[in-house]
């Protein structure tokens, strides 16, 4: 068991046997993502906005468009967001429909956000959040501007205030239905990336990426 | 076009150009998902969860323990909830670090949450959850119970302030770029359900589901 990162607020009520505050596990599911929902509130409405985002350490980033509401604006409201992770592994079919349900692989964060400005920083981070996606391609591209740097914001959470939930199991029916006559278990959900599709706006035949984040 | 959803809170500032606010389109990407994460506050802080979700017509539907706070709590709240449905679709990649972006059918929808009481009501509902997820198997299973019922909490929005954002097309890059010996395009995200696992505790060789929700 790596640090805990339960807090009042990570504090997990509505199905506790299946959380954790294990910053290990955590980390592990921030990884196996892409894709985040980061929700902010404004004026007292809820916005929640999907986007992309990468780990450095015990730090949770995200980019965007420098003015956006979920960079630029998360940052000056000095407000702590709430952050989701959630991946779908599976279909779980039991005997009854009550009990039907979904092995997944979840997290949810709590932070203030806090712009990164440093140039060389930002630019380290882009890199990162590149390799991340796709392993040694930063090198291959045209090399990013400075004004590409100005003009993207980056925002980060320190990773201190969390919770995973997971279901990864069979169906958990009532005792008295496990003998019910119809068939009952896991469909699994398989994630792959499919063949790559050059743009069509290229004639020359250059080598497709040989390394892509491991679904 | 269909009945247009766009509202002051739906409207969509940023990237404009990709969204859209086409009724037709905004159910199409809803029933295309079966997740979606929802955002509300409680005491001034947000919070998001991930939830399965089905439509009927105009209405958005999820269910959950009926005591749970995105279920009970958020009907009673009488606030405006904000839910975000996103399919990653693919990988772009661009000839510049900038310019990398993903494929994606994302929704945003506004709306306060209305508890659904009503005993057949309800019953009728969760039918039409499980038919979305795996048609037919409703009929198969051991009927649902009152007390099933009664502990379980459905919730509905109409949807009618909403928006659609999607890209789906090849990278965009700098003009100047065009040339810049490297592969680009785009690597699409396919998904499937894997070879079904039948619950160890079951030895009968009942049929596997013929139908399952279509990725």
């Amino acid at each position: 068991m790596s640090q805990s990162l339960e807090s009042p607020l990570s504090h997990v009520r509505r199905g506790p046997k299946r959380a954790s505050y294990d910053a290990e596990l955590i980390h592990q599911i921030i990884d196996s993502a892409l894709l985040c929902h980061i929700a902010q509130q404004k004026e007292g409405q809820c916005f929640v906005v999907p986007t992309c985002h990468w780990r450095d350490g015990d730090y949770f980033y995200w980019h965007g468009h420098a003015k956006a509401r979920n960079v630029h604006g998360s940052a000056q409201a000095q407000q702590k967001v709430c952050i989701s992770i959630c991946q779908l592994d599976g279909l779980v079919l039991a005997r009854s429909a009550f009990h039907h349900s979904v092995n997944y692989r979840s997290v949810c964060l709590f932070g203030v956000p806090e712009a990164v400005t440093d140039f060389d920083e930002k630019a380290r981070h882009f890199k990162i959040f590149l390799d991340k996606v796709c392993p040694e391609r930063w090198e291959s591209l045209r090399p990013i501007t400075d004004d590409e740097i100005k003009n993207t914001g980056l925002v980060r959470i320190k990773i201190e205030e969390a919770s995973a939930k997971l279901r990864a199991e069979p169906p958990v029916d009532d005792a008295a239905d496990y003998d019910w006559p119809v068939w009952a278990g896991v469909i699994p959900l398989e994630q792959k990336w499919g063949k790559a599709q050059q743009d069509p706006k290229q004639t020359e035949p250059y080598a497709e990426p040989e390394q892509l984040f491991a679904l």
